[in-house]
């Protein structure tokens, strides 16, 4: 019996779906609600704020950090987790630059997630000391890198196309010009096996409700690497990441490692969420997940080739050089993914005319690939009805 | 039958409990285990991604900050959140500096909430333009602000001695002297009768886990006065503050008022228990609690002066001059903690020498005082075993 059946059997999933939106939001394993409704009524409600020790809540971000840690290469005690995305990886652009003074380029790509580009301009905005955010085609990005680049910060696995840069090499090309790396782990965390460590990341950051499956909006995770831990320090600091913050002192030493990232009061709730949607990992690998997800892409590639060949695969086609999920362009994508939808076959677009299907086996497998590819070919349009699109 | 008759039976609180913590962790309301657990199964399980429209995740940041505005004297679309306190305070400062360009002071309390003050020190630190974070002694504040001060920055409630500050005439002050104010709601919200806009503020956050009762590590709120919601940018952005996050464009536009403060995705379990907790407020006013507070305050510091008379009371005697709970000094304050808490009366300790109580209406009654009195009594260290403290 394959691994993924044992997986699968652990997922709470509506009857009747296939469910390719996991890129998105990955739904909850089995026992989720009465998970979080145990830590409402036994710990808040039984133990109110005695809880933080009871329940041992204080230490949930660095357990949940050792737990994420083997999931993308990291050592114990490099990661943890609380805050969002966006907040991390501002965090970790920050602490890059003070250890770059002299130098004024954040280096990152046009495909990048909107959320960073957004906290960029504005993190460099508010610095005021002249920084440029340089934005490079995604396979320009190599040529782009110099003397002049402070940091480069990069999504791994592009939202839209699952593009895949190549983690190694474009770290060590940074590196041998004088500059940082900061990755955004978003779509590759759970997906793809990432090695922050043996890529020689300087700090990447992730959220946890997509391929992790932790909940609608989960905390995310921030990777520092230990040669960086005792010197960067990130414009963003709170009491929890002070070495002692129940001694209420008058000024900040940040806690060693990772721990010294942690900011406000981290959100109890969410957190044991994510750390029951974990417990899915005790039994199987990301690179596992990659490598089945690869046979069931080739078999939708396929198969979408043949029930919609107006349907174009933007996605490369080696899945080394992609993500977990399979974008195609249509000039209909959303009435598809509509068509699609209203049989149950859940998708999503990105407009206006990519239709994005994440393959997860964690949950999918042969079957469903199949019911989807069955939807497709009822759905697609007729050969006569594919408008061209217009010149960009 | 009072109001506080009904509020209290909304309560999911343990038997055979005297609960003086409430300004650390409020309690949960009856009814939330379930209506988590109803997100988690219906929603999330049910509709999977669909649940951002079909259950309004999307909305939901704005929806809770228009049922806090009330709570805090602000009007509908000048609150929102989101993220912890410390993130939002940070928010603020950063936002307010852009607006006083010509000025490097921050002037604050050394009564300040460590995060706050260490938010604070990291954040000048990485402008690195010569900001200094003064601490004045908070009845020193007032004698402090001049024509170099920035921005004034507190927290209206000390997390120790309750003593309050005096919002409207440190606003009008700071105003006055050209400079802006930031200010901490955490343990006003809920607990008096704050009025932001009546005060002027321009900046204001909470945090929403104490007298809001929204659960441990419940996130925070942040008030954008109208006047500044066009011109203020805060170091902090991300894709949900963006005018249209759905569209992915490549450049940051902030929405109009306190949604484009908005940074990451929010964390929607959290929110869905916060929501729950703002049920009721439906019947009561913070200003009604105060009132009923300064009762209840009134019976317990003459009970506890009968006692055990070696307890100091550090908190003003002036129930308008401080927030919802009482401190008192003792050299045993961590042994009469702990022997309360043996007989069920469960308040806290601010190392070294301070037994804080807090006084939460909303689920305390005259027999809960009473219990307390009663128990006080019984540990109250007999008068030859007190030991002076050593002069500091």
């Amino acid at each position: 019996m394959s691994i993924f059946t044992a997986t699968r059997a652990r997922f709470d999933l509506p009857p009747g779906r296939v469910y390719l939106n996991g890129n998105s939001l990955g739904p909850p394993l089995r026992g989720m609600a009465k998970r979080v409704a145990r830590a409402v009524r036994d710990d808040w409600a039984g133990d109110l704020s005695a809880a933080w020790s009871s329940a041992d809540w204080v230490s949930l971000p660095a357990r949940i950090g050792d737990r994420i840690a083997p999931l993308i290469g990291a050592a114990r005690g490099t990661v943890t987790i609380g805050d969002t995305l966006t907040i991390r990886m501002a965090q970790a652009l920050s602490a890059a630059l003070t250890l770059r003074p002299g130098r004024r380029v954040v280096l990152t790509d046009d495909g990048n997630f909107p959320s960073d580009l957004y906290m960029a301009e504005e993190l460099l905005r508010g610095l005021g000391k002249g920084h440029r955010l340089v934005r490079a085609a995604p396979e320009e990005v190599a040529g782009q890198i110099n003397a002049d680049v402070a940091v480069l910060m990069l999504t791994e696995v592009d939202f839209r196309t699952a593009r895949r840069h190549d983690m190694g090499a474009l770290t060590r090309a940074a590196h041998d010009a004088g500059a940082l790396v900061v990755w955004d782990l978003a779509h590759s965390a759970g997906a793809v096996a990432v090695n922050v460590a043996g890529a020689d990341a300087d700090f990447a950051a992730g959220c946890t409700y997509k391929y992790l499956n932790g909940g609608p909006g989960a905390p995310a995770f921030v990777y520092v690497a230990p040669r960086h831990a005792e010197t960067a320090r990130p414009i963003l600091a709170g009491w929890f990441g002070d070495r002692a913050p129940f001694a209420f002192r008058a000024h900040y030493e940040p806690a060693p490692g990772a721990a010294g990232w942690r900011i406000g009061t981290p959100p109890i709730l969410s957190l044991v969420a994510l750390d029951h949607a974990l417990d899915v990992w005790d039994e199987v690998t990301p690179a596992a997940c990659h490598a089945r997800a690869a046979e069931l892409a080739a078999r939708l590639i396929r198969g979408a080739r043949d029930a919609c060949p107006s349907l174009a695969l933007v996605s490369p086609p080696d899945p080394a050089a992609r993500g977990s999920h399979l974008a195609f362009r249509h000039p209909q994508a959303q009435a598809i993914h509509e068509a699609l939808a209203g049989r149950g076959v859940l998708g999503d677009v990105r407009r206006p005319d990519i239709l994005r299907l994440a393959i997860t086996p964690l949950y999918l497998g042969l079957d469903e690939i199949d019911r989807a590819v069955d939807a497709l070919a009822e759905v697609a349009p007729a050969p006569g009805h594919v408008r061209r699109r217009s010149a960009p």
